[in-house]
């Protein structure tokens, strides 16, 4: 039985990443996953948060939808004056995760803040969010090579992400909003270029799952996150 | 003597309007003014504001700029749990702009909210989004008229915007970044397609300035706008 | 045909500056054109916004209504936690307008802020604004001449401001809040004392309108704008 | 050993209540005492908040300083986002000793609003809202009998408050700014027309306050308070 | 006849205080007044508000109530983005108690932050918050004269709070919720333990009151302290 | 090696839960895992939020910290106007791990409100909420079966959840707050009394995991878990 795109249930969506969309930021991609459209920018600064030790960098991520990313408009947080819950989870996982396989002592002073403005929605825009800010990121930290604010490469690793779910009790990579609002389970994987896990997120939404559907999940994912982190070597050239 | 783009004085930026940008909002585009890039999209909802007389309907606009938009990341207004006052300043000129051309009771009960989202400013975002958001906003009608939901176009007319500016004592059209930061004198209209006035808005940023400048940046405009409404209804079709 | 209340249709409402209402301000005046009363004050700090050069002065005005300035009570912004849009509005046009005529070097490095509070309105707030703030800035700035803060006026011109508007197809200068109400087009100049525009802006709010009504209009605030820096020059002493 | 201003101990500052200062508000006054001045609207509105009960009205107060109310100008509440502790703290004061003598069903259903509003600050704000709110709450009452939304006075006495305090030992009625920065103890009351106690609230500043001196600051505004009452009725004619 | 509880008249609520309830507050207890539960903690830090002159120190207090320590639940101040004005009021009178027998100097340069959360609320917790707060604040005092950061206790006093009120025309002290709600007549008093005042605060909430009335109500009030003093100074052992 | 308070690796803290904690909630309980001390209170309503069907019901948590309830003391959330991010993250944690067994047609038409504040902090806060969380709901459903308000137990299993962690490359249970700081790998799951996963959330904290790594967690999470669903029953009666 196919997916609603006919897709197998091992099959990632339609990736494009196009580097350097923005003319300002130091690094910047649009990152397509299928109908999932999300802009990422890297901004340069000097000033790293305060609790940060003295001569370190660090590495902030905020994520945000625009109000008419998806199948109904919704209002803007500073119409509500409050940051959106859902939104700011996502962001605290975008910026994990992207810290991860940084290296705050070779990034310092820097402080670089990774933003993800989902400009459409269809499922699956944290796990976008955080491929293509590693894009970002990365053309950032070639721009600071080039002019010398870095002498090496900060990092560990390669970091990407995607979502699978169980969907009447079929186990398939990469959801679409249509089949993740079927879902009964959803989980999330982030993980570096050896296959180790970074993150993992997994929910029962419908039910609660087994072990066995955990494991299952995972293994999706990470054939998954093969295939992005080739596509993110691609777009970094 | 040249403009800092090899511009003459008269002439417009390149202008390039790609309709239906959005999978999901009735009516979008992404309108590019040189490189000064806005999204536009059109969201029709049944519920117009409180003070709209029964029956009738409204259109209103937002407007904001995504953190690197610009030369320098600028902090999201939900982090200083304020709108940024010259986007309050901006979205209501957009808004009153295109009401003005709009028939309210033909409207009714319709509310169309116009979302003007800059994803990189170079100087001229406002009059951008007037231009932009008018053609998202023609393509909500025409999907409102296919669907039934208008039975006829709600409109007297066809809106565009563009500024003009003094320069050095030269007056130009279609100030880029680099030319608005050392403008003596900054004016945007906002015209109908019989040549009449909707907005003007003109400042003295380094001088007072004169009548006959006054005129000459308003003709100056007013050729601009011809030529924009040219590229509007091309994205129309 | 005469006006609602009885003036001539180049004929300003009655004006009235008291300079020095308020015992603790360094400059202050209460402004009365006609029903619109508002109370305008000029604070000296030491401290100019971080974005003005070392050694330059600023000024900058805050505009507010109290609650029952109108016809109906409307709710302190406080109670909203936002800044009035329209407020935001006028706010960046009053320090606009008085800063084009201050040399923000012979300032520095003092900072000035014009609080400008309506406590009665009945149309014109924002130019009757401008009009008395120019007033308070200038007491503020006599005061610091005689306690030595500044050594010389650090202004190029006066600073006054009115509307026009057309109401029935005839332009009128000064609209009270009833013609307002019904005004097609509204129309507000800055000027300086040689006559030159500092600021105009310029609404159809019925209707769209043509460059010789904005000829007329213009006309129109400029008489008005002469009589009231005769009022201002009155005020000053 | 005179007072600062030359005043008596049992003395009472100059009092001054101009009634009917602003157009539109339902009842309004001017008062002044002293140097302090405070502008006091009543709105008549036909909404009271949720918790009264059906049928019933209700009388609220809020109240605010002008940012140059003060010797030093302060930042407006909308800029901070917070109101401010004390005007919290005031407000709810004055709400509560103007419903002491109200008869909430014989108001029904009207909502009565009175905005306390200092334009100019030196000692006293606080006691100067309450008397003069009571004031422009009676004019809109009168109002409100005349055009027959009352049938009879909802009130059972007049309301009028002063300070007292300890200075250098010596307990002086009426407290201005300089007296109040250096009072041992300050304490407001809050009476009725029959010299019973509304409200009562007394701090020691300085040092605590013996049951002795506590009555003695009562007497003294008992005193103030029957002069104040004097003002009132010659105010409301 | 006897209260609802059946205590006498001039009979307090079972008193129990448990100091250094918290592991990590350099002083805390937890207050209980017969169903009235505050956890108080106080905060060593070593930066006082900017007011503070240099070299001196402050004594702050924070008061909130837990969503549900009431018979309905209440939504926290952080959904509504507004401080309670209530609990706005009731912070400025238990900083205000507290500062009162402190001495700034001795204390210098440290900051004392009071933090009243009300676990469980049964009518008195204002005046609870104060009784349990000083315990608190003395246990901070005494670990800091152990390790030194305070060479002598820097206070001139014992502080204790009480309510009293008229119920059915009987003077009552120490009011539980039920009988609060039924309160003619409300007084809270602060006192040292010389039975001086330090605070006052009565409010005719059903009727006004004569000055006989507030003197027996004081009078039940410094009862009640007394014995409230003794259960501190049991706790500070 | 033993553990820095000499338990074994798969060893939970000492676990204790007093239920009926909270005089007014209709479910309560105080939970203690070690020094981590939670106050969790269940609140019955009857009104769902919109997005909840016609007639079902709805179980939504929230969670906050008191100031003092860790090492050092933290700013109030209404302070800085922002809901913490990280309570927002753990918030919707909560009412998703307890939503998942509650069936809401049977819950209907009530909304049970969970609040979740930290008394006390020393790691594992989010997962002894839960626990608690699910011990007060289950009170307030007892509570509900007895006064008719239910007539069925609505729920369709038991939940509890604990954290494992990797310190010094060694799996353990329950970590308190100084070994979670030396965490390389923190996982956090919820599971239901059948040993199912209903959350699982695992971050590489100082390095990525890998899959057996992150299965060995697991299992020690598991055997938590039926330790505290024991404790819980318990609790229950």
């Amino acid at each position: 039985m196919s997916r609603i795109d006919g897709r197998n249930n091992d099959e990632l969506r339609p990736i494009e990443i196009i580097p350097n969309i923005n003319k300002f930021a130091e690094g910047s991609c649009l990152i397509r996953c299928g109908n999932t459209h999300v802009l990422c920018t890297a901004s340069v600064e000097d000033k790293p948060p305060r609790h940060v030790p003295e001569g370190e960098g660090w590495v902030t991520a905020e994520y945000s939808m625009l109000p008419r990313a998806n199948r109904e408009r919704s209002r803007r947080d500073i119409s509500k004056l409050k940051l959106n819950g859902r939104s700011a989870e996502i962001q605290r996982l975008i910026g994990r995760s992207l810290r991860s396989v940084v290296d705050r002592k070779k990034l310092g002073p820097w402080n670089i803040t990774i933003d993800c403005d989902v400009l459409q929605g269809d499922g699956g825009t944290r796990t976008a969010s955080i491929t293509g800010g590693f894009v970002a990121m990365m053309l950032a930290f070639q721009k600071m090579m080039e002019n010398g604010q870095l002498s090496e490469y900060p990092i560990s690793g390669y970091v990407a992400a995607v979502s699978a779910g169980v969907v009447n009790d079929v186990p398939m990579l990469d959801l679409c909003y249509e089949e993740d609002s079927n879902a009964m389970v959803d989980l999330n994987c982030v993980m570096d270029d050896q296959g180790r896990l970074i993150e993992i997120q997994g929910t029962g939404e419908g039910r609660p799952f087994t072990l066995e559907e955990q494991q299952k999940l995972v293994e999706l994912c990470a054939k998954g996150i093969r295939e992005l982190q080739a596509a993110q070597k691609k777009a970094l050239g």
